[in-house]
């Protein structure tokens, strides 16, 4: 595989991020290999993802817990971005008026093969208007809140995954799910068995 | 609940931790709340975790990905530590040579109330001697060489949480279970179950 099949997973961090929103889908995007078993995981020769986390300066993010991360980019410095996925947490209650962060969030999803949240990631997504007429889901505690702001977003609160155009998420863990849904849409359902095999997770069934 | 119940819940960190062993323990432990709901979780009042991650310096750690990570706490700055949490990831092939840290770890063990470990943490734990006749588990790659280390532990290969006075887990992602089944024995199934539907994750059979 030559580098230039290599897709960019970038990650938005934020203060007030949830560490498992973010922690999930950034392993299984970077545990993924084309190739199974231990031995490929030792190099990143068959890895079809470079993953990097994307904050609004270089400054680290507080995530839930204050675990201090120090973002691999500011929105300044932030390369081509192919599959963009938006994490959620209390954070997103504040950043749903931020201007400039709900405009980069448009911009890049606009060049994006891919979008997907996890969580209240989805608010930021129906207030970028990424959702008006497509199914999408967040996190229970917050599903009539993501109804509440008038997105068109057609919520849906019984599936952890949900795929209509974007990918968008349940609360928390289920971001995970989403990362391998991803991967199983892209590389098929072994590439997928096999990094949950690696991270020793329990894959939904397909 | 006063002050003086909360337990201080210390997860390591390191060079070539993995990510999501780490970050899945600390988000079930920092989300664990002993009245059920989203209200709750606004708070800490009802919160029977501190949760911190420590490190042999206070430098940031780099996590797999590259992950940037500043530490709560240094080794030298450490406070009281309840629950001892030693992830795995790479950077534990060259720790089980590290005296300082294994010395550190041993201290630690022997004053708190339980320790747990997440895939390749165990051999941290094993070097340290505090595996000694005890049935333990460790990522499925691993076992061979947990069972080389001549620290008398007993392999478990088909279990994804170990308990044998000390707790261990699996690879990666067991490690999420690993941290229910501690909640779950210090304050029950409901508290457990009421968790897990916050982060949405799905909970093994007890």
């Amino acid at each position: 595989m030559t580098r230039r099949n290599i897709r960019n997973v970038g990650i938005l961090i934020f203060d007030g991020v949830d560490l498992l929103d973010f922690a999930g889908p950034f392993e299984v995007f970077h545990q993924t290999r084309l190739a199974p078993g231990v031995q490929p995981r030792r190099s990143r020769e068959t890895a079809p993802f470079e993953v990097f986390t994307v904050a609004p300066t270089s400054a680290p993010v507080r995530a839930n817990g204050g675990v201090l991360i120090t973002p691999h980019h500011s929105f300044a410095d932030t390369p081509r971005i192919d599959l963009l996925v938006v994490p959620g947490g209390l954070g997103t209650r504040r950043l749903i008026h931020d201007r400039e962060l709900i405009d980069w969030l448009r911009d890049r999803a606009a060049t994006a093969e891919r979008v997907a949240s996890v969580c209240t990631g989805a608010l930021l997504l129906a207030q970028a208007g990424l959702l008006q007429d497509r199914r999408a889901t967040t996190h229970w505690a917050a599903a009539d809140l993501l109804e509440s702001l008038g997105s068109g977003a057609i919520v849906v609160r019984d599936q952890r995954v949900v795929e209509d155009g974007i990918v968008t998420s349940a609360g928390v863990s289920s971001g995970i799910d989403m990362a391998f849904h991803v991967v199983e849409a892209l590389f098929g359902r072994g590439v997928a068995e096999d990094t949950a095999r690696y991270i020793e997770y329990q894959l939904q069934k397909s």
